[in-house]
């Protein structure tokens, strides 16, 4: 039942991004009610609010009343048990047919299992991924909700409305069923992990490496921001080479200490990775650099006996920067195609049928790895919905097969100098293992066999077979 | 209450390993009562008793009333419900103060589980990791029991006895409470994924890089088997490449398809470590590649389009092998030093209080890690069983030193002719992350609280910092 004097939308968790999205509806003309414990948050919707059709609460009785039904309710809470918290204390205040959407970070293990449970008690739950941080929520996220069907399609124009545009047309759109959502969300994170991890290491091929200054590391950002590298993530990279520390005449950037810190859905990209079979060794790489970067203490240690000499590129720096730029492209090519595919094969097991030209084309705006390059992953998948891997995409096959002389020039440099470059050498040690047309594994598998009766398949022959190596020990 | 017609130790589940181990025990006078629904297994179990003191049963009642008490009893059964089915069946048959190992490769949070189960109902549980194979269990495993300590002084006796020796010292220890015995076993197994893919890629080196025939290139694992190098894996690998197809002139090796399998407890060491921190890249690539060598097809389609051209090294042979051993040693120490790191980063979460040393001890003889090396991790942790990182003992720090020419000198050849080399490369990468003053995670945090505000740390100043990058779009 509508009311002119209730609200369409209600909102749980008035941080930053709960609020800013809500701040974002209250521009597109939707009435939102936000609801925090802490008063103060409401408070300051309100003030935020220029539209002054957003209102605050802290009691969650009072924020449900206020709600047209079916109502509409969307969590943006810290993922775990949170959640759950949130759920129990609210079910007894929903009505059947209302819908209740996790904006957060929820691993999709537990929004599988939270749509179980709230379908069954006739509640409408889907698990929706927004990319963009503050400022996207703000302006144009990325949204990628999954789940019930019906439930986004009420959804539909709201979520449209506030997205980013990107030719038009808005960065949401229907990912799948279950908690396909969070999945694809998840992917994203991961992706991102391997981007920045690659250009951490491109600073630190630049800085120890080209013994360049900050100025020109800056320039060089700057620079690729304007070419096909063009992405969010390196234009945030080319502010963070012009942000001094306040009061001071030099970066904030190299004050900054040099332990990076996680929120795990890198990390949950690499387990489940590895739980379906697909490999995403640059992913990987990133998730255990950003791990080893908190052992600062041994790292010091290791320091002291092992990195004596400065290392230092003796190399010609114009032709070196116009490799690097080819080596960072491929690279991040092979970022983007290891988490392709890990979203086929989790469509495949998961039975999500995800449509990964719609969900490239969501990506090209309001989140945080987009990108000049996603055009052209649309266009693959796009061509070919059923495209087995990116790197098979004629188009990409092109702009590999031109980038990799670049990349082995600058992975053969930094590891000669001894620059520590492990997503770069992922990328590329990737990219040769999957041009194999035989690997080495014939080995493995024989080593299998012989210590543990394993058995081993064979070449244009059906069954498994062992094999008995070396005449047994007498017994 | 011991009878003289009763047996001192049960088996459940006669596959090779619980007949080997049954077998082994009979050697060392123990009377054994083995179990197998399958009552073929149990006649097999008396026919290969030489000693005519084991007794196969394919009735579970007889068998656990034929056991002297308190029981005995062992399960080498497949990790998962089996080994939760096998329990609930043997529950109602056994008596308070029972002994219950699983031998297994049971995932250690299962354990764990079981552990606090069955010590509330009035059993010793406790899990074992056994390494060696067949041929390992029949004539002395590794084992690696961890759980109640009580229990394992009752079992110490036979253990010691079947277990293999070095230097007269037997390969089992107490590793420590919990399930502290298949975590160590699980690592053990990560380290010999690792291991493997080297073992691998340095084959792909001999054969594709340095165009050698088999004849040669089992030549120089011959060789390497005779050095420091020396090792079971190495060994076997040797004896693979001796190996002809029956009726044949060729290798059977060449003759197996390149598609390698898993059981898994590698794929369980990269998911811990994660979530434990502690970074194992080697290992997580090994893992990566095993699971990149099951796509043929893709990689069929992608050598089509990108692999048009051999690769090849052109270097001087007899160098380049020299250099190629150096390789393989230094990417080995970073294999057993990952690994062991994860061990004293589990052991510091979890309580174990494991004696890396001791672990050391009985990896060096039965189990499928043993090398040479061991003896030197061994005196490693012995010296300082506060060793922070394996890496940063002085006599390890010598040969890693003289080593790391050589790997440098073989990726960089290897990279630039694109022959794929993942492991070598996240070895190589690791150490020059690991040995970095300053790594540039920095410039990740500044990302990170550029776009989701998660703030930064300072170096030198306390507390966590946040930065509006650029000045907020106009609000």
């Amino acid at each position: 039942m509508s009311s002119p004097d209730k609200y369409d939308f209600g909102m749980i968790g008035l941080g930053t991004m709960g609020r800013n999205l809500l701040l974002n509806m209250g521009d597109h003309g939707v009435k939102g009610a936000g609801f925090d414990k802490d008063a103060s948050k409401g408070e300051l919707l309100e003030k935020e609010s220029t539209h002054h059709n957003l209102k605050g609460f802290s009691d969650v009785k009072l924020f449900v009343e206020s709600l047209n039904t079916p109502r509409a309710i969307m969590m943006l809470v810290p993922a775990g048990k949170i959640v759950d918290d949130v759920i129990a204390e609210l079910l007894p205040l929903l009505s059947k047919g209302d819908i209740l959407i996790d904006g957060g970070n929820s691993h999709f293990t537990d929004t599988n299992r939270r749509v179980d449970e709230l379908e069954t008690k006739g509640f409408h739950f889907f698990g929706m991924g927004i990319s963009g941080g503050e400022e996207g929520a703000r302006r144009g996220p990325s949204m990628m909700p999954g789940g019930d069907k019906d439930a986004y399609n009420v959804m539909k124009p709201i979520l449209e409305s506030i997205a980013a545009k990107v030719d038009g047309a808005p960065c949401v759109t229907y990912i799948g069923p279950g908690a396909s959502g969070h999945f694809v969300k998840m992917v994203h994170n991961g992706i991102e992990y391997g981007l920045m991890q690659l250009i951490a290491e491109t600073y630190e091929i630049l800085k120890k490496g080209l013994k360049l200054d900050n100025a020109e590391i800056g320039k060089i950002f700057t620079k690729w921001n304007e070419g096909r590298l063009k992405s969010f993530l390196i234009e945030i990279t080319k502010d963070i080479f012009a942000y001094k520390a306040p009061g001071t005449d030099h970066l904030l950037l190299d004050d900054i200490k040099d332990e990076a810190k996680a929120k795990g859905t890198g990390k949950w990209t690499s387990q489940v990775a590895m739980d379906l079979q697909a490999p995403i060794p640059t992913i990987d790489t990133a998730v255990s650099m950003r791990d080893l970067s908190k052992y600062k203490q041994l790292r010091e240690q290791a320091a002291a006996i092992y990195s004596k000499d400065e290392p230092s590129l003796s190399v010609n720096k114009e032709e070196f920067l116009v490799a690097l730029e080819q080596a960072f492209y491929f690279n991040m090519i092979i970022s983007y195609a290891q988490g392709m595919q890990l979203l086929a094969r989790a469509s495949e097991e998961y039975k999500y049928d995800l449509k990964l030209d719609q969900i490239a084309k969501i990506w090209r705006g309001g989140c945080i790895i987009r990108s000049e390059f996603l055009n052209d992953i649309y266009n693959a998948y796009q061509k070919n919905a059923s495209l087995a891997h990116l790197l098979l995409d004629g188009h990409v096959h092109d702009l590999v097969a031109a980038a990799v002389p670049g990349a082995r020039k600058v992975l053969t440099a930094t590891i000669a100098a001894g620059i520590a470059t492990p997503a770069y050498a992922s990328s590329l040690s990737y990219f040769d293992a999957f041009r194999s047309k035989r690997m080495p594994s014939n080995l493995t598998q024989a080593q299998r066999d012989y210590f543990g009766a394993h058995t081993y398949e064979l070449i244009g022959k059906e069954g498994v077979f062992h094999t008995q190596w070396v005449p047994k020990s007498n017994d």
